[in-house]
Formats: structure tokens, C-alpha cells, sequence
């Protein structure tokens, strides 16, 4: 029989306090809804009258399955709840639920506020009451609790106890500075539910300030608390807020969470985790992190040798659960640190085999080259290059004479500086010499500088071989110096994509940048060339 | 009265499991140096014979406090210690300390291996005795040991014993997988102990696959084991390592560990905790982490309203610890206030002086500039440059007019495809035009890229000038995509030095690599003629 663990995100609200971010009111439409689908029980949409975009969030919410909540904090005192402007905007903004803050440590009361403990007290009470007369399910959210509890236990208790007797239906205790630990979070959780707050009403929030907000996050659900309070990719002021993104595949498929809760996520929901996760990542224009727990793209990569050989026995051997449960792949990446049988296995998945002088011969040829700065592990499309060459399986259809970039910086007609770059490429395509040009400015005008030029360049004109080429996209591209040596040599590795959802990653390294570059760009132009479309 | 807690630091072996890291032997060096001045106990440097980076690093490695220590694998079944080349490899790598991973999960002694658990208790057993034999000290990694004790109480813990009665100094408990929770990481250590194994003599290794590695380790910890192994900035194979960075700062700062334990690290040496960190992402390139725990740049910023105002009334109230107790600051994005004092005092040590008014002014320049990738944090002499232009104590003794710079790749005469890179730069001083060209090869022949080129076009003739910058040498150059806005930015950062013995770093951002290298270029001449020789 298992027990229900409730689900409460605060991406919108709580995870727009992340240095940088600040999401448009369609923006948020469009991550209400995923989170809907993905089946959370509640969505804080933000603090409706604190914020424009969050006011015209909740002037136009999305219908979801989720309770919709607008977020606030408890009157202020010297007025009543029906009187204050600041709660009235959160009331009005028409959600099923609202969550208000409220200060439970006397520190705070004292500095921050500047009322009575009583005060504070009452305007918990009032505030809860007014929001329960209203037809809410209201929330509370114990500002500083831990800490509070600290100092003063009865206190932080006494407001606990306010607004669950004023008809809270949730109280959650907020490690708003994110300093417990989850050993003593677990200690006070358990204190509250002996001091009469059930669990199946109490919330945890935690903050990931000693990396830990997870963690935090299971010791209260261990200690009896049954609301956790999270957010996607663990947004969230300073460090961050427990990270829903984590929480979700260990409550759904680590013992002993997966027997003992049921949440309101679908099993058979959680394989898009990933994909939501990317999303948003997207959306604010993040680069997704690799080491990501359960949805980064190294979360399943098996770099050391000894890992990769048993992988391919049984995966089971260095997999804690399995990727595809999330949504993920397992990756087996190519390195001076694997063995033949990781090559083989990587061979096998390209749906090439050769014999061991061959494959030694490959492994030669990328420990050389990685020795020189090349990374096979991430540039898998450079790899198979290699690979094909060796095993006779690469024709080239076309080749490059000699290419030409210029960067020129002077004044335009305006009288004011501006940088251009010009590329010339020469390649011979069945015989013919053909010369492409290109320059560097986008459709704005601006200057994407000599890369871009140099991209366009190379892949404007190859003849007959130019529709096979036509939708490669350049998506990314990231520079290295490295120490090779006595001197600099500079790594480059460029993403495409194209049409047909392929995402494909080449490497270049040489003491010239643009050379690195016009390397890897190559590389790439050479392996879209490989696939059959 | 304290106990000692000992730290085990793995980022240069576990670590460069991480995808895409691969450290050169310098660099290997550097980081052990910063590993050592941070006063970790033991560094474990690399698998001698595995890797040739790593062969390199241990027959020049640097001369250490901490105990280098050297990683391999138990001896294989069928031959003896003594005859298995791969642990004489390891052996013979001159460490005072060897650390060796072996199984004790019957799982894998049968799957991953293939032989008997008598067997594999053996190749335990003798592989540390030939490591005492040798004199070393002798480190046991037990892989997978809370999975093999989870499925064989009894084989795991046979395991264990069977390497300390052999004479294994530290038995090393780790959760290969990372998908073990950290309450049940304590059962099984106390298991281990009672089972006769001291605490002191138990060390604990996790990964981050749930996002609780730390948590996971401080566990252990509570449990009673005396040894964590982790790495810098949580490298590390998939998810990572337990993280160093973030663990260091809690052992320390926060209790019930700081008055309960003593580490190897001084609580002065504290502070240089986020510069180890950023210069670790450097050697990467990485983009550090800003949400990371105690270093991140947003680790202590204060972006809610509200907290921001308590905050000006007393950090305490939002912050877990002082951020410059780990070398970080506060960053209050609603108010000057804690801006403008640190400017002052960043002038202060520059010898300058201004105005509310005109710090202010530098404040809204400086924000801005970030805001649009630029970093004045490492790039000091841009800095220096923004400021003495605000406080009118900066002259422009020269003007650049323009520059072109041409990288081209064609055949030279003995057929061979080369690279060659000619920059062109027209400076204007006292009134006169002067047109300098450079070539991009070294005394070698070999061709260094556009940047050195424009580099040395630029410092070439400056007329009277000239003398003033002719012992500037360009020492370090690192570039970083940035997203910024729509569109990926370039940031490179220019170190310099000089036969005063000055070092200065310049920045310069642009879509345009060429151009951010020069804009960093022309920093760093500007900021060489503003020093008094």
C-alpha cells in the first residue's frame, strides 16, 4: 500500500529568483503546461501584483489539471487582511490556491519587520483565515523555520500551529538560507509532526546552498512530510531550489521511495523528463549541463575503460537505473582511456565491424590525436571519420584547394568602426574548381565574424553534392586553448544539425583558430556527406 | 577536542573521467600544486601505464605535502603481483601511496570478471600485501560495495577485511554506480564498522547520479568513516564526484562538523576556495557554474525584493555563511550600496580616488559590460582602463585607424597545404599614419594564428611609443563562447608580462573572435602606457 507524496513546483515563481532569468507571461504559459503534463499537483505561477508579466500570467492561466497557485506574503500589521492592497492583488488573481509566505524565526520578525512576535503571530492567523473565507486551499510558507526553530522552538512552532488552526491545508517549512543539514531537517520535521502538524500536511523547501536541497528534500520525506517543493532543472535564488528534475526518477524508480509513494507523476510520463528538462534550458538559453543527474547527456556516458568494457556485458554493471527510463541514451564515448571493446561496441552502433588490426589501427590513430588536443569523446561525427577511413568504408566526394578569411576593421560610411570578415573557398567537386564567397554580416546586419563567414563560405557551393548539404545547421561551436606543449594549440568543436533531427559534433585543433575552425567545419561537411538521407 | 577527517582528492584521476576533460601532464601538475596549497591529504595523480598523460605527470610530479598516491587495479587472476605488468606499471611510479580498486560485488567478480570469489578475495589479499611488501602505503577502492553488499552482506564485507588484514591503510567504501541513498550509505558503513573495520581506517567515495553525492558522503561521515574522496568543482565520471569545492566549505563553516572535526585544510587558506575553483574551469574552459554552492557567482546573490532589503539590514538574515569566508561576494542587484563601498576599495588599491557620483558612473559602466560578457573580475588592467577614463586620468597617447587580418590555407611550394595569417595595422600617433604588417610564424616556421599576428602588427611601430611597450610579451590567451542574448559572444581574456615583472589581464567580447582578441590587444598597450617605468 503506498502512501501519496505530493508534488509542488515552483519554477515559475521561486526559479524566476535565478540570477538572469525572467520569463515572459507566454513563456510561463508554455512551462505551466509541461509541467501539467507532466502531472506535478501544484504550479506557483508567481506573486501576482509584485510583477507585471506574473499579473498577466494569471490574468490569462492556462486550464490545468494542476492547482493553479499564486504566491504572497501575510498582511502586514496595522491593517486587516480584507484592507491590504499587497494580499488583495494574490486573492483576486483568481487561482484554486494561494501560498503566503510568513516569518517564523524571531530574528526575522524582529530585524526585518519590525513587529511584535504577537503581531506576527496574528497576522499568520488573519491572513490564512481571510484566504480559507475566500474559498482557497491555502498554503503556508514557514520563512527561515529551521533556523527559527534554532532559536526558538516554541516560536516556530506556535506560527506552524496558526495557520494550520486557521485551516492551512499545507505548512511548509522553508530552509530559506539553504544551510541545514538534511539530518537536522529530518530531526525538526519530526518534531513538528509530534508537535500535532500531520505529515500528510506538512511541505518542505529547500534551498541547494551546501548541495544538499535534494537531500533535505528526502530526509523530510523520510521524517514524514508529504509535499515536496521544487523546481525544474533546480532554478532558483542563489544556488537554487531542490531540483524536481533529480527528485522525480529517484521517487519514482529508487527504492525505497518507489514502494512506499505514489505520486501524481505517470510512470509512464517520466521518459520525457529529459525533454522537458531541454526545454527549458531552450528557453532561457542555457546551455544544458552534461552532469545533469538522470537527464544530462553524461549522465549515462561511460568514459573509463574498465566501466565501458563491462557495459557491453551488462549495462546493469555502471547503471544505477536505466537511461531510457528518463529519457535518456547511454553513451560509450570514444577515448584514450577505452579499450578495444569499447571500440568494437562503438563500431557496432554505427553498424560497422573490422578486424583487430584495424581496430588497433583506429585506436593508434585517435590516441595520437588526442595526445595532440583532439576530443573523440564529444566529437563522435569526427570519430567516425576516422573510423570509416580506416576500414575503407569513406569516399571523398569533393576537395578543398585553399580557403582565404578576412577580418577587416575600419570606419563605414557613417564614420564609425565596424568589423567584417570575407571567406573565399575553393573545393573540386567531380573534377571542377568552384569558388564560393561569403561574408559574415546575419540577417541584422551584425557581424558573426570570420567562422560563420568561413562556415558559409564551404557549404554555399559544392555542385552536385550541394542538396545533400542544404540543411546543415551550424548550432554550436566552443573554443579550448590548450597547453600542447611549448605552445598554445586551440580545440574547436562545432554541433550541426539538420532537417532530419540529426545533432552531430566534429573536432579541429591547430595553433590557428580559424584553421581549428575550418577543420571542424570540414569535418562535419564530410559526415553529413556519409549519411543516407 | 576535534577528530581528524582526512580528505582524499580524485580530480585528476576521477576527475578526467568527466566527458570532454583530458589534462595535459602540465596541467596535471598545476592542479596538484593548487590541490596542495589548499592542504588536501592525499592527491591521487593518475593510472600510471594506462594513460601516457599520466605516465608523464608521475615521472615529473611536483614535490608535495600532501601523499601522492598513484591509481590501479588489483592483480589479475592467473599470475602473481609480482608478474602483472599492469600493477607493476602502477607500482613503479614512485608514490608513496597506492590506492587499488577492486570488486566485492559477487555480480561483478562473476559478470564483469569472470572468475571465482575465491579468487578475487585473493587477488585482494596478495595485491596489497605486494603493495606493503613495497612500502607503500596501501588504499583499497572497494568498487560497487554498497550494490555487492546490498546482494552479499557477507562476500562485501570479506572483501573489506580481506584488504585491511592485508595491511591496507585506508578501506575505501564506494558507490560506483551513484545510485545509493544516503541513509542507506550510513546503515551499510555502520555495518562495516561493527563488522571490525575502524572508522578511521574507512574511507567513502560517491557519485553524484541523484544529486546527493555530498550528502551521501557527509553520511558516511556520521556514520563514522574518516576519509572522503572527492574532486574539485565535482568532476568526475557521468554525474560527477562528490564535490571538494562545495564539501570543504561545509566541513569547515558549518556544524555539527566544524567543531566536531579537523581537516587538512588551514581555515586561512579558506578564502582561496573560489579561485581554485574559477582557475580549474580556466584550464577547461569551462563556463563556471554560477549557481554553485559557497563559489558560485550567484551563490550569494540576493535578487527577491525582500530578501535584498533584509540584507542591507543584516546579511545574516539571508545568508547561511559569509561569502568571503570562501572568497565570494555578496551581490545585491537592488541597491549600489555593497557595490559601491567594494569599488572604493578597488580603486583604494589602485591609488585612485573619485567621486559618489563618479563611482557610481563606473558602477553603471562596469554592469553594463557584464551584462554583455565582459569579465573585469580577471580582466583587472580593463578594468583599470574603464575607471582612470571615468576619473579623466587617461590619455590616449595613440589611435588605431584600422586593421585587416588574412588567415589563408594553400599549397606551398613542396605541395604541402599550409596556413599562413597576415595582419595589417594603421595606428595614427602624433598626427602621424604609421602601417605596420606581421606574419603569423614563429622562429620555427610554424604558424601561430591571427591573433599572434595582429599581436605583433600592433606592437610593432608606434613611433615614439615604441619604447614604452617593446618588452611587453604576450602570455596567455583563453577564449569562451558566451551566450549572450540571442546570439553566442566571444570573450577572450589576454595575459601580458613585462621585464618589471608586471602581469596584466585584458578582455575584449565581440561576435567576432578576431575582433574580441584585438579590442584585449589594445587593452593591454593602453594599460602598459599608463605605468611609470
Amino acid at each position: 500500500m503506498t502512501e501519496r507524496l505530493y508534488l509542488y513546483d515552483t519554477t515559475l515563481r521561486d526559479g524566476q529568483q535565478t540570477q538572469g532569468v525572467l520569463f515572459s507571461a507566454a513563456e510561463k504559459v508554455e512551462i505551466a503546461r509541461m509541467l501539467d503534463d507532466l502531472g506535478v499537483d501544484h504550479i506557483e505561477g508567481g506573486w501576482p501584483g509584485a510583477n507585471p508579466t506574473d499579473s498577466d500570467f494569471f490574468a490569462a492561466a492556462p486550464k490545468t489539471s494542476a492547482t493553479m497557485t499564486a504566491f504572497g506574503m501575510t498582511k502586514r500589521t496595522g491593517r486587516s487582511a480584507e484592507n491590504d492592497d499587497v494580499l488583495a492583488a494574490v486573492v483576486n488573481a483568481g487561482t484554486p490556491a494561494v501560498c503566503l509566505v510568513g516569518k517564523t524565526h524571531p530574528f526575522h520578525v524582529r530585524t526585518a519587520l519590525g513587529v511584535t512576535l504577537e503581531a506576527n503571530l496574528d497576522n499568520i492567523k488573519v491572513s490564512v483565515e481571510h484566504l480559507v473565507k475566500q474559498g482557497k486551499e491555502a498554503l503556508f510558507d514557514c520563512e527561515h523555520f529551521f533556523d527559527g526553530y534554532d532559536e526558538d522552538p516554541a516560536y516556530a512552532l506556535a506560527c506552524a500551529h496558526a495557520a494550520r488552526d486557521a485551516g492551512a491545508r499545507w505548512i511548509v517549512l522553508c530552509d530559506t538560507n539553504g544551510g541545514t543539514m538534511p539530518t537536522r531537517i529530518a530531526e525538526i520535521v519530526r518534531a513538528v509532526i509530534a508537535s500535532g502538524v500531520p505529515g500528510d500536511h506538512l511541505g518542505i523547501h529547500t534551498h541547494n546552498d551546501t548541495e544538499q536541497a535534494v537531500a533535505g528534500s528526502l530526509a523530510a520525506v523520510d521524517a514524514g512530510a508529504r509535499q515536496i517543493q521544487g523546481t525544474l532543472n533546480g532554478l532558483g535564488e542563489r544556488c537554487g531550489n531542490a531540483n524536481l528534475t533529480a527528485l522525480i526518477p529517484t521517487l519514482l524508480l529508487k527504492e525505497p521511495y518507489a514502494s512506499r509513494y505514489a505520486t501524481g507523476i505517470d510512470a509512464e510520463n517520466l521518459p520525457s523528463l529529459m525533454k522537458v528538462s531541454r526545454r527549458l534550458d531552450d528557453i532561457l538559453n542555457r546551455v544544458p549541463r552534461r552532469e545533469a543527474a538522470y537527464v544530462g547527456a553524461s549522465a549515462f556516458a561511460h568514459k573509463a575503460g574498465l566501466h565501458a568494457s563491462a557495459i557491453l556485458k551488462d549495462p546493469t554493471t555502471y547503471e544505477h537505473v536505466p537511461p531510457d527510463a528518463v529519457g535518456n541514451a547511454r553513451i560509450v564515448p570514444m577515448s584514450n582511456q577505452a579499450g578495444l571493446s569499447n571500440l568494437r561496441k562503438r563500431l557496432d552502433d554505427l553498424g560497422l565491424t573490422g578486424s583487430d588490426a584495424q581496430l588497433r589501427r583506429i585506436l593508434d590513430i585517435v590516441k595520437e590525436r588526442e595526445d595532440a588536443g583532439y576530443a573523440y569523446d564529444v566529437a563522435a561525427a569526427s570519430f567516425e571519420l576516422i573510423a570509416r577511413a580506416e576500414l575503407g568504408l569513406l569516399t571523398e566526394p569533393f576537395e578543398v584547394k585553399r580557403y582565404r578569411v578576412t577580418v577587416e576593421r575600419r570606419k563605414n560610411k557613417y564614420d564609425r568602426m565596424v568589423t567584417v570578415s570575407e571567406a573565399v573557398v575553393v573545393v573540386k567537386v567531380d573534377g571542377e574548381k568552384r569558388l564560393s564567397v561569403s561574408e559574415s554580416m546575419d540577417e541584422t546586419g551584425s557581424d558573426r565574424g570570420p567562422v560563420n563567414a568561413l562556415s558559409k563560405a564551404l557549404a554555399k557551393d559544392l555542385g552536385p553534392l550541394q542538396d545533400r548539404i542544404s540543411d546543415m545547421r551550424l548550432k554550436d561551436f566552443r573554443v579550448r586553448i590548450m597547453q600542447g606543449g611549448t605552445e598554445a594549440v586551440t580545440r574547436v568543436i562545432i554541433d550541426h544539425e539538420d532537417d532530419a533531427g540529426r545533432r552531430w559534433s566534429t573536432v579541429g585543433v591547430s595553433p590557428n583558430i580559424v584553421d581549428a575552425s575550418f577543420e571542424a567545419l570540414l569535418d562535419a561537411v564530410r559526415w553529413k556527406l556519409c549519411q543516407a538521407d
